[in-house]
């Protein structure tokens, strides 16, 4: 690529500016953001070569752009910017839920101009540029979400690209994704914070479980220890699938508690070897 | 203590015995098991001085006794050796429900037998004899569980006893801990499993899900991939508990699916932030 251009230089743009200059995929990385300080401190880091505060004025020379702003301004942003693309640049995003954005985009911009949803699943608890790697994205699973009205050059173009950068690419529909995360990440979250939430709220017993709570229960809720504005996000851009995958989880627990209601102990082992069985397929035994 | 004796040479009996021998705590450990093979391999390990397969015969000198056997026959042993100890001794358990264990073998023994339910709270995701380590208590909590019927000298002296063992000993009613380990321990198990069980059980997105999982996931449902044996017991044992937990659990998740519902994004970030608040409050921030 000539120019690529990084519009949010938060954790996930930081990481691909860093790793795209470390590897030297593009003539030229022009970061994006609302703050010289962080674009600054990007630069220091090496996450890109440029900057300016001025979207459109980073979009009108760029070959690839990555929107790695907050949800909620993502399809503002992208339809702020097709408006003044050269021809044949590509524009992906990095939101964690796909389906109303694609959507939103693809009824809204020029078919002149490819847009691809994107969502590298790589994090940590830290937020910001400050946290930003080059390593983050390594490995990770970058999910892309092409649609019948995707451009199959400019999708095998950022699968190229992409694939440069170390990860492992995933493709899928925008609304298959979001029930995936819906399944794996936003309603486990929503488990996680119940479960806290219900020792928060107990009126017997707190005092003595906060005592002797252990790594079990530290492991459960982890999630619930992270970033708030991310979590309402899922909360909220990924509504329905969420509420769908929850649906889905209480009548899980709801059978599992029938059956220790019963005292039905060969069911219940059964209940503990399909889960043991299935976790143990996903990761190492002891992970 | 002259002699103590440890009925039940798996994880925590072994681990016991090591950490006893290992402080110079004793005189004599005399180890009882089924398996000669396993008390071999404990003597090997130094976690006994002398082993037999007759928990009587092992009893009869004993200062002090850990009955450290599964779940199911904990009770029966007790009122077994409670017979032939001599005036004194003190036994003691490593169940992991209180209440029917404690009250059943207190209605059954006599007075001059001095029984105190305890519950060592380490574990790891291995199991025998092998995964023992004299570490393996440092540092956990052992919850004690006095009644009104316990003898407090003997209460003193076994406190004293597991004090030289670095432990962090903990004292609540029996009933009182079965609520607690249900809360913190049991009742998070049943949400793990039934957390993989939602995604085992899936016609639409397994497949999907199982490519994008990643470390959130994992986290979450690592207690689904222990010991079946264990989490049985856990379930059958302190049913009761275990079920007032799921249902105070139900409600929480069900306050929480209702903001979601109505898109609440005031009051989800409200859930959000006191379940990280107590979470941070019972761990390190990122741990």
């Amino acid at each position: 690529m000539k120019t690529v251009t990084i519009i949010g230089m938060g954790l996930i743009g930081g990481s691909l500016g860093m790793a795209i200059k470390n590897k030297d995929l593009a003539e030229k990385v022009i970061g994006v953001a609302r703050s010289k300080e962080h674009l600054e401190e990007a630069k220091k880091k090496g996450a890109l070569d440029e900057y300016t505060i001025d979207a459109v004025e980073a979009s009108k020379d760029a070959d690839l752009i990555f929107v790695t702003t907050p949800m909620n301004i993502i399809a503002s942003t992208v339809k702020t910017i097709a408006g003044v693309t050269k021809k044949g640049c590509i524009i992906t995003d990095a939101g964690s839920s796909k389906a109303s954005i694609v959507e939103e985009i693809e009824r809204s911009i020029s078919s002149d101009v490819h847009f691809i949803g994107g969502h590298p699943m790589a994090g940590t608890e830290h937020q910001g540029i400050r946290a930003a790697t080059k390593f983050l994205l390594e490995g990770a699973n970058y999910v892309l979400t092409p649609t019948g009205k995707t451009n199959p050059e400019a999708l095998e173009k950022l699968k190229v690209f992409l694939s440069a950068l170390d990860v492992n690419i995933v493709v899928m529909e925008p609304k298959m994704h979001d029930l995936a995360v819906a399944g794996i990440s936003h309603m486990p979250l929503a488990v996680a914070v119940a479960l806290v939430n219900t020792i928060n709220d107990l009126e017997t017993g707190k005092e003595e479980m906060l005592k002797v709570a252990a790594s079990g229960f530290r492991d459960t809720t982890r999630i619930a220890a992270g970033n708030i504005d991310m979590g309402k996000d899922m909360f909220t851009t990924n509504k329905a699938a969420v509420l769908e995958m929850i649906e889905k989880f209480k009548s899980s627990l709801n059978k599992l508690e029938h059956l220790i209601k019963e005292g039905n102990t060969e069911k219940i082992t059964k209940e503990l070897e399909r889960a043991k069985d299935l976790r143990i397929k996903m990761y190492a035994a002891n992970s």
